[in-house]
């Protein structure tokens, strides 16, 4: 248990901190993977083009890990790692709208590898329900409030187009859900007490432009916000 | 020009700050389509949950817009984002890999309606070589060098299989590509001066496993890095 954990107050964690975790994770399963039974600080960092100090940080935030000196131990910190993530268990996940991104999703491995589950499929096309889409038989949107309740979904990702997506969440924050990815380009309204995120894969190209044209002016962006 | 620019001293700019330039400027798009000429720091700051504080920082690094108490003009704000990230002129964009989030991501409107042009189409496949792809002929991977240079292709989305990712990262910057998108769940080697984001679709999920298993215990986290 943390420092903050303990004096019982909340600390909110930034957007970049909740990535780096990830970002360890991964290298830590990468070490595993290698053989490596301990890591240091320094090793991780530069892997990851951080700094040790970050690192340490990151790290004790949550608790302390590792012995000066001899580093972490690697399966351990993983463990934790993916404690502190939440992907020491599964999650039942279901995707509304089954077009281009959706269906790409749908056999997108990485999903299933982190314990995130593609349980349900909704689409409002009348020829693709009922039909089976890798695996999933693909369901009618109209019956989405009582199928998400009775798959036990946690986390909606929406995929279907802009115009649609708002009331598709709405009506997912009525049955309950609380965590949402959405890849319509539009800015979706929620309650505060959920959690959305919203991929917005040109941004991510505005980020490599921004970078090309600010280049010799602003210097490199840095990974760490 | 900002005070930072004309004192010659490069500063680095956070990711964070990058990702909220794309959002002022999509805001500012929505305000624009509403009819609206000027736009407080306050109204902006509201729209997308931040702080008006934080609104007027990030847009004073870039030069001084607005005039206190009539706030900025809408408009021009626009167009002086669209210029910081590069985004007032359209990129030459190449994709590498047609499987199934490539495929989506040929069709993915945004990329385009942002300036984000894609010109060629690689994959290995020697079914797909050859075929129209959504109006875009599919090149065959082995001509990659040449084609990038003749094409003046300025971006590389990289949608291959994890294993093929590095090779072809290596072979495009050999060809003087200085900016990519992966997709590929795989940590790419580039050299400094070359931008790379890495599309980490799972890493959004454990954002939201994250928040959801430690609400209460650390608070939501914040949009700001």
């Amino acid at each position: 248990m943390s420092s903050h954990a303990r004096s019982g107050k909340p600390r909110r964690i930034s957007e970049s901190t909740i990535r780096r975790l990830s970002i360890y994770y991964r290298a830590l399963a990468r070490l595993e993977e290698e053989g490596y039974a301990t890591v240091s600080s320094k090793e991780l960092a530069l892997r990851e083009k951080l700094t040790p100090a970050q690192v340490r940080k990151d790290l004790s935030f949550f608790g302390s890990f590792g012995t000066r000196g001899l580093g972490y131990p690697v399966g351990e910190l993983k463990s934790k790692v993916a404690a502190i993530l939440g992907i020491d268990r599964s999650w039942n996940v279901a995707l509304v709208g089954v077009g281009n991104i959706g269906s790409a999703l749908v056999s997108y491995k990485e999903f299933q590898k982190q314990g995130f589950v593609i349980r349900k499929v909704f689409d409002n096309d009348q020829r693709k329900i009922g039909s089976n889409h890798k695996g999933i038989v693909v369901s009618d949107v109209a019956d989405l409030e009582a199928d998400l309740k009775q798959s036990e979904i946690e986390i909606v990702v929406i995929a279907v187009p802009s115009h649609a997506a708002q009331e598709v969440a709405d009506r997912c924050v009525q049955a309950g859900i609380k965590a949402f990815l959405n890849f319509a380009p539009v800015n979706l309204k929620v309650p505060d007490d959920v959690c959305l995120r919203t991929e917005n894969m040109s941004m991510e190209l505005e980020y490599l432009s921004f970078s090309r044209v600010n280049q010799n002016r602003f210097g490199n962006p840095m990974a760490d916000g």
